[in-house]
């Protein structure tokens, strides 16, 4: 099963590492990860998205929460959230086919951040079915180069 | 100085944890982070934002570079390049404020993605100064929860 995990830290040295090493350590393979600052400056924000046994990961969070520089998780499995990811991605384009790509770049809401003679970096945010769905219109004319950021995730809550 | 590196490497087991651990290992501390999938399933695309010093940093690359998961390594200190980073973040909001903060979220081209009778959720996409701004005109209203993916990077190239 995957999870979306959101893990707030003491923004020290190295903590990035060991929570990821303790993730591989326990079997998880990590689909996604981002780490980034939040409006303090002494905290960052860690949003994971792994794939494994659901009792193995209740251990792991056990153990995440016995971090010093732990200050909460959050397991959104079961609560109902917001989630986004950006994508960057670079997809040949020559002047017959660049009107075709603009067209449904218009269709998703994506934008073209660059243009060369061959190609195009087009910008995409959304939902994972969003994205997978767009790269899926777009991969008959040659994904060159894929950048994604991994999901960020917020609880809907009053 | 702040350094942008894009790091493609091999979809393998605790290859994250290995390299963040390079970094925190040779005593650089990590901005921002994010890995996430590319268009081919076995190679993942991982950003990292750090600062520290520039010689050290050339150590650390061609240490990188020996890993054997690694593929392929761009510095974007000196190219040309388009970067973006996507934020979620919830903002106090009453009746009274909200119409204030609708406007903001026009001009910079944020979205709404979630509403409460208290608080919205926004969702921003930009460069750093673009977003930097942007907390700046939210922050009076009480920036609640924040959630930052970190920048991906594509170089500008025929």
């Amino acid at each position: 099963m995957r999870h979306t995990l959101s893990v707030l830290v003491e923004n020290r040295f190295g903590v990035l590492a060991r929570i990821a090493g303790m993730f591989s350590g326990r079997g998880f393979n990590i689909d996604t990860l981002n780490s980034g600052p939040t409006h303090d400056p002494a905290i960052s924000h860690i949003t994971i998205v792994v794939r494994g046994d659901d009792a193995v990961l209740e251990q792991v969070i056990k153990q995440l929460d016995k971090l010093v520089d732990v200050i909460r998780i959050e397991d959104f499995r079961d609560g109902e959230y917001v989630d986004r990811e950006l994508v960057l991605l670079r997809v040949s384009a020559t002047k017959e086919t660049r009107a075709e790509i603009v067209q449904l770049c218009d269709i998703f809401r994506a934008k073209v951040v660059d243009i060369q003679p061959t190609n195009l970096v087009i910008e995409l945010t959304g939902h994972d079915a969003k994205i997978t769905k767009f790269l899926k219109m777009l991969t008959p004319f040659g994904i060159l180069d894929l950048a994604r950021t991994g999901k960020v995730a917020m609880v809907r809550t009053e």
